[in-house]
C-alpha cells in the first residue's frame, strides 16, 4: 500500500525548462511539498514572478543556495548544469537524501567517458559507481533502492525505450546490431532557456536543421544503454535535428533485420514488452504518432512500420522532452524511490490542439 | 458540502476543438461520468483514434444521435455549430436534463438579433427566454438554478470581465461609455476545426492579420453584456486579429478617462472587483500578461496601465479561449449547478514553455 | 548568346501553391510573359485578389479553360492535380508548344508504377515515352531538346541530387546499395493549398510527425532516378516527417560505405560533381544546412558528415520545396529548353530570417 | 535621367538583422557596390559564414572599422546600436560622405527627448540639427539634398503613414486629435539579433503580449511625425504588442470622427494621398491586409474601415519590418539621394505563402 506521507522537495537550479516543469508537476502532486529552491543568481525573486503560470500557486521565493536546508529534505533534484550535482550530492548522501540528477554527471558509467564529451573530471567516483540510470521501465528494481540517480537526457530516453524490445535476448539476433540509425529531432525548448541567438525565434522558426551529426553527448549515453540491455557491443549512428516547436522529440529509428528477422512479429514483441507499462503506448502497426499528442505528459507512444521492399524495421517514438524526456521522468523516479504510486501526480492528459 | 455523486454527461458533436478539450477536461474531473457523445459523421470512431492524446484514457466511441440516452444524463453539452442547441434542447430540459450550450444560440437575448448574425430564425424562444448567460464571474448565483446555459464566446468573455470593473455604479461615470475599444487577437484554434484554406498553417503562420472589423457576432454579445452590467447604453468597437499561435486570446481594452476618473485608483477597484475569484488573476499595476501564462489552464489574467500623457485606462486581458473561453468555463458552470466545488477537476497549472 | 525573345507563358491551374510561387517568379522574369491562366473555378478572379503580393504587378485574372489561347503559348505549364497535363499535353504538343508538368503525370517511365502509386491509367503513352524528366543538373542536355517535360517532386529533387555523386561509376562501388536511407522533412506547403484538416495551423504547428512511412509516392520516383544513374537496383527506404514551417526540406541520407570507401575523400569528388552548377553548393565538409538558407531562392546545398564510430556517410540537402523543389526549377528547365541563361530570372537571393 | 554610376557603400555594424537586410537588398541593386562593412567582434569573418544565404554572393569579409576606408565611399549606413552614429558621422559627412543612419540618433528633433529616451547624451547637435528624417513618402523632397539621413523606426513607419493623410490640412478638423490609438503587433525580428531569454523560440513562440504599453520609444518619435505634419499638437497611445511570426509589423489605427467628418469620403482622401507613390498601396474600401502579402518586400498596403455603430474610422497598415520598416526603406532613401529611379533594387515580390 502506497504511504500517505509527505515528500520534503528541495530543488537546485530550477530557472530552466527541467526546472520550471519540475515545479509544474510537483505543484500538482498530492503528496509533494516544496521546501526551497536555490538560485544564486535569483535568489529573492518569487518563482511566480518569473513563471506567471504558477502565480497563486506557488508562493515561495528562489533562495540563496543552503546546504542545511537542503538536507532536511527528503529528496534533492539537481536542475542545474553539468557538474554541480557531483560536486554537492556527497553531503546529502551522506545524510540521507536521496538525490536526482536531470544533468548529465550520474549519466555514463565511465569516467573517462564523461570526461571527454563533458570537458571536466569527474570528482564523486564513488557515487556515479553507486548511482543508478533512472529509466523505469528499463531499472525499475535499481531505482527502488538508489542513493543517487543518474536521469536519462531527453534524446536518450526515447531511443533507448524505441529500441529496448530489440535489444532482449529472444530479438538481438533477428538484426543487423554492427549500424542501429536514430534519426532524431527535438523542439527548441532541447536547448535550454539560455540567451543564445540560434535558438531566437527569428533563427529558429520557420526552419529545420540538423546540428550535432558528427558528435553529440547523448550518443555515448544511448550505446551504453544498448550496450546494457543487449549485453554486446552495438554500433549506433544518432543525428540530431532541431525542429522549430516548443516541446516534443520525434525518433526515426532504423534496424536492417538478418535473415531469421524477417518472419518475426514485432509488434507483438513490443505489445508483450509495454505490456504493464503505464506511460508507454504501443500503438497499432503502421501508426504515425505526432509529438502533440504527448505534449505536457509523461506519456511516450511506439509504432512500428516495414517499409515496402527493404528488410527493415523502423520505429517511431515521441515523447515530451521535458516531461516523459526529463522532469516527469524525475518524478516517476522519485514515486519509485518513496514507495509512493508510480502514476501519481503525472496522470494529466496531453494538451492538444 | 459538496456532494459526492457522479455527474452523468452527455456531448452532442464533439469532433472539433472545443469538444476534445471538454473531453480533455471531463476525463480528468472527479465526478464526471462521459456516458455518450454523439456525432452522425463519426458514429462508431473511438474517441481516441481522433485526439490521439486521450488513448489509455478514453474508451468510448462516438455514437449515433440517440435521444434517449441524452435523457439519461444529468447535463448535455453541446459543442455544434449554432442551431443544433436550440432544435434539440427542449425534449431534453423537458426530462430535467440540464443543457450547456457552447455555440450562440443562447447567448443573446434578442432574437431578431440572433437572426441578423447568425442568419436563422430563432426556434426556441421560451428556453432563449429563461435561459441564463454561463459567466460565473458575473451571472454565478443565476447559473445556480437555470435549466439552460448560453455560454459565452471566447472573445466576449475576456472583453466583458476586462471591462466588468468600469461597468459598476462606483465607476461607470469615471470613464466615455461612447466609445470603448476591444482590440483583440486570438490563436487559430478559435477558427474551429474546419477544413478551410485561409487557417492552413502555411497561410496563417509567420502572419498577421485583422478580420470581421467592419462586423463580427461577438460584438453584440459583448455590447449587450456590458449594458447588462452598466445598466445603460455603450459604445463598442471590436476589432478581432489572427495571431500565428494554437491557443489564446489577449484583449487590449481602451477605456478614456473623465476627469473625474483621472485621480482613480483602478487597480484597487479591481482587485476588490475580483476578490475571491477562483479563476481570474488581477497582476501588478503595470504587467504585461502573456497568453502561455494560462495555456492550457481555466485562468485569466488581467492588467492595468495608464499610459503616459493620455486620459486613458489601458485594461490587457489573457485567457486560453478553448479554457475559460469555452469548454472550461462549461465544466465551471457545470460544477455551479450541480452544487460541486466551482474548481473541481480544473486546477491544472499552464503548460509553458 | 542569349536571345532576346519574350517567351509567352501559359498556365493551366495556378490557384495552388505551386501555381502562385510560378506567378511571382514569372513577374519577375525579364523575358516571360504571362498570356493566360486558366481556372475553372476562379475564372473571372483577378489573381491578385486571391494572391494580394502580386497587387500591382500582375494584372491579369484566372480565365475559363481555352485551348485555343494555350495553343498560342511557347510553353504551358500545368500546376494542376495529377491526370490533367496528360490529358491536354498531346493538343499542345502536336502544334509545337512546350509542356512542362509540375505533377506526376511525367515522372514515372513506367505506366504501371504511375497506375499503382496514382491509381489511374496513364492516357497518353507515347507522349511519356518521349518525355525528359526534369532535373536540370542530372538531364540538361536532353532537357535542350524536349517537348514535355515532367517535373521532378519536391523530395525526389533533394534526395536525387544528395545522391547523385555517388551513383557515378567511379564511387558505386564504394558504398551499399542494398540500403539507402532518405530521412526527410518538409515543411507544410508541400502539402499543397487544399483545405485539410491535418494541415491547419492548429493541427500541424507545434507539432513533427512522420506520415507515408509505409509507402510514398516520391519513393518509386526516387528509386528510379537513382537506378537510372547507378545503372543498376538501388534499394531505398524513403521516410517523410511533417515540419511545423511553411517552406523548406531538409533531407538526411544514409548510405554504408563498403570497405573500399572508407578512406574515399567524397567531399572531393562531391564538389567535382557539382562544379559550375548555378544552384548547388556543396558546402564546407561537417557544415549543417539550414532551409531558411534557400528560403524563397532556388539554390540547393549540400554538407557531408562522417559521424565517428560508424562505416556511413550522411549527406544532409536543403531546398526550398517551392522553388528548386518545384515551381523555380520549372523556370530553369523553361530557360534551358528557350535557350536562355539558365539562371534568368533565378538570382533572388534567400529571405532569411 | 539616372545616372549609371556605382555607388560606393560601407556599412559600419551590420550583424544584426538590420544589417544582413540590407546585404541581401545591397547585394541585389544594380548600382551598388559593397566597399567595406565593419564589425569589431567579428573582424575578419567572411559574411557568408554568418548569413549562408549570402554565400557564392558577397564575398567579402567583416573588417576593423577603418574610418579611411569609410571616407572613400559614397554613402555609409549605421546598423548599430544608438549612439554610433553620432560619434562617426561628423567625420564622414565633413569629406562629402553621406550617412544614413538605421538607429536612432537622428530621429528625434529634440535632443533633451532624445536623452530621456535613449539615456545618453546628444553628441553631434549640429548634424542632429541639419538631418533629415528619411521617410520618402513624407520628405521626399529634403532627403534629395540630405546629408544625415534618421531613418524612421520599424513602427514609426507604419503609423505616420497611416495617419499621414488625416494629418493634412483638408482632413485634420475631421478627427479627434487629441487622442490617436495606434495598436500595434510587430514580428519578433523586431526585437533586433541580441541573445535575450524573452525572445528565444519557446518563450515567444505561440504567445501574445504587450509590451512598452507604459512608454516606447517609438512613441515621441510617432507624435513628432504627426505634429509635423498636423501642424498643432496630436494625443497619441500607442501600444506594441509581440507576435510569434519573424517579419512583418500589422498596425491597427483608431481615430474618432468629429461631426463633421462623418459623412468624409476617407478612402478617396487616401487614394489621393498615395497616388504615384511606388510603395504604398491602398487597397480597396474594407480590405483587411495581411503582413505576409508584404513579407520580404518594401511595399506597405493601407485599408480603412468604419467599424458599425461607431464614429470611429479604422485604418489597418501592413509592411515588413526590416523592409519598409528599415533596410527597404534605407536603400529608397540612398536611391532619392544619389538621383537613382527611387525603386531601384527594390521591386521583389513578396515571398507567400
Amino acid at each position: 500500500m502506497a504511504s500517505n506521507k509527505i515528500i520534503k522537495i528541495g530543488i537546485v537550479g530550477g530557472t530552466g525548462y527541467t526546472g520550471s516543469e519540475l515545479l509544474r508537476l510537483l505543484a500538482q502532486h498530492p503528496q509533494a511539498e516544496l521546501v526551497t529552491i536555490t538560485s544564486r543568481k535569483e535568489a529573492g525573486l518569487p518563482l511566480a514572478d518569473m513563471f506567471p503560470g504558477l502565480r497563486g500557486r506557488v508562493s515561495i521565493a528562489f533562495s540563496e543556495p543552503d546546504v542545511d536546508k537542503l538536507k532536511r529534505c527528503d529528496v534533492v533534484f539537481f536542475a542545474t548544469p553539468h557538474g554541480v550535482a557531483m560536486e554537492q550530492a556527497p553531503a546529502l548522501v551522506e545524510v540521507g537524501v536521496k538525490v536526482i540528477d536531470l544533468a548529465a554527471d550520474f549519466r555514463l558509467r565511465d569516467p573517462a567517458l564523461f570526461t571527454q564529451w563533458y570537458k571536466m573530471e569527474h570528482s564523486a567516483l564513488g557515487l556515479l559507481e553507486e548511482s543508478v540510470y533512472g529509466l523505469p521501465e528499463v531499472n525499475r528494481e535499481r531505482i527502488r533502492g538508489a542513493r543517487v540517480i543518474g536521469l536519462p537526457g531527453c534524446y536518450p530516453t526515447s531511443v533507448q525505450l524505441g529500441f529496448a524490445p530489440l535489444m532482449q535476448p529472444d530479438l538481438i539476433d533477428m538484426i543487423d546490431t554492427s549500424l542501429l540509425i536514430a534519426d532524431c529531432a527535438s523542439g527548441v525548448s532541447g536547448a535550454g532557456r539560455k540567451a543564445e541567438v540560434h535558438t531566437l525565434l527569428p533563427e529558429a522558426s520557420d526552419n529545420f536543421k540538423a546540428y550535432g551529426v558528427s558528435g553529440h553527448r547523448h550518443q555515448p549515453e544511448i550505446k551504453q544503454g544498448l550496450e546494457a540491455m543487449a549485453g554486446r557491443p552495438v554500433g549506433l549512428v544518432f543525428t540530431p535535428h532541431l525542429v522549430p516547436m516548443i516541446r516534443g522529440i520525434h525518433s526515426t529509428l532504423y534496424a536492417r533485420l538478418k535473415p531469421a528477422g524477417l518472419g518475426v512479429d514485432f509488434q507483438a514483441a513490443y505489445e508483450r514488452h509495454f505490456a504493464g507499462e503505464p506511460f508507454v503506448d504501443v500503438m497499432p502497426f503502421g501508426s504515425t504518432p505526432e509529438t502533440r499528442s504527448v505534449r505536457g505528459s509523461n506519456f511516450l507512444r511506439i509504432a512500428l512500420h516495414r517499409p515496402p521492399g527493404a528488410d527493415v524495421l523502423i520505429i517511431l517514438v515521441v515523447e515530451d522532452n521535458l516531461v516523459k524526456g526529463a522532469s516527469g521522468q524525475a518524478v516517476q523516479v522519485m514515486n519509485i524511490m518513496f514507495d509512493l504510486p508510480e502514476t501519481m501526480g503525472l496522470l494529466q492528459l496531453p494538451v492538444s490542439p
